[in-house]
């Protein structure tokens, strides 16, 4: 086995804390338990080395040996692979996997992105566009709420995919927008009750807090 | 080789035509040689059917032999393993296609998606957050504009990755947004003069077409 680096930021300011995304990655880590270290690079001066692993000068990535691999989903989706506490073995469960990954994504955080900026930015304007990410937020978190119903995880057991979703939908509660989805806010009391969740998190607020 | 079958609206309003996602899929198909055929299901009425195969109501899913998949990254990550046309051998390679992949859609489409919003709308209010939302996807622009200078293609030769990442940088260009772009835009090109980009495309328009 090699060693397996997660590099973040070594701060951030205090809204984004407990929801920067190398959580999705500690938990992933803590639910195989694989060994991990966590390295930390500027948050406030993001130099060539930083840009050589993520483009898009955002964290986290992870290394594995000699690959370097950005964007929370494909670490998952690499970490999935990793080990069967990630992801189901028969490959139709696997494929199942890997396509809500990108549903976690390009379906419900495409939505529930916009909608977050507007809450996070704290404004009041009742514009045409706001009306526009309310309603689009809202149909696709109804049509989760259909898939949640009576499901404990998306796929069978507890995987990858559950992270994913599970961490997008989180934020959406934060902000109190799953009123009215009674099976996703459940999903997300009971995927962040999990002890790899909470380790992943205090984790996450330990490492920010020090840098203060 | 079992039967690959796409499923798609049976027809479309005219601005969405030519941007359909299940353009990417057809792409692909027509990359890899893959014999296909396409199915339909009604754009007005989404019926039960429907949802089972596709939870959000959306277009396109892949059915191969037993496997039904959504989701249109999740697709090309599945077609890419059906085929090296689409995806490297190396594994190194591989897994730069796969965050790619997931790049193309959680950090490039993310910000392009309520960009275009604001283009379709055709509104023109001066909000904040039409401000944040220009400004949002001007930032990540400028680091695809980086990643893409004196570069072919995203990993190497063409893969999945740039099918994703050219019909997501299409959208933008469609609203002239690569302007101040000329590796993205040049990218784009490239992209869309390949020869199964083009049928893809002349596949689409007519599929939707002859349901006027």
């Amino acid at each position: 086995m090699t060693d397996l680096i997660l590099t973040t930021f070594d701060w951030v300011p205090e809204a984004p804390r407990g929801y920067v995304r190398d959580i999705r990655v500690r938990w992933a880590l803590e639910e195989a338990g694989l060994p991990y270290r966590v390295n930390s690079v500027p948050f406030r001066d993001r130099g060539a080395e930083h840009f050589s692993h993520q483009p898009f000068g955002q964290v986290p990535w992870l290394t594995d040996g000699d690959l370097s691999i950005f964007e929370s989903g494909a670490i998952l989706l690499h970490l999935g692979e990793l080990s069967d506490k990630l992801m189901p073995t028969k490959s139709r469960d696997r494929s199942n996997v890997k396509e809500w990954l990108f549903a976690a994504i390009a379906s419900v955080e495409a939505a529930s992105q916009p909608w977050s900026f507007f809450k996070f930015s704290g404004g009041t304007e009742e514009t045409q566009m706001r009306k526009f990410f309310d309603a689009f937020l809202e149909s696709r978190l109804k049509h989760m709420e259909t898939v949640l119903t009576g499901r404990e995880w998306l796929v069978g057991t507890f995987s990858v995919a559950d992270i994913l979703m599970a961490d997008v939908l989180r934020l959406v509660d934060r902000f109190d927008g799953l009123a009215a989805c009674p099976a996703c806010h459940d999903y997300v009391a009971r995927a962040t009750a999990r002890p790899s969740f909470v380790k992943a998190h205090a984790d996450q607020m330990a490492h920010f807090s020090a840098a203060d």
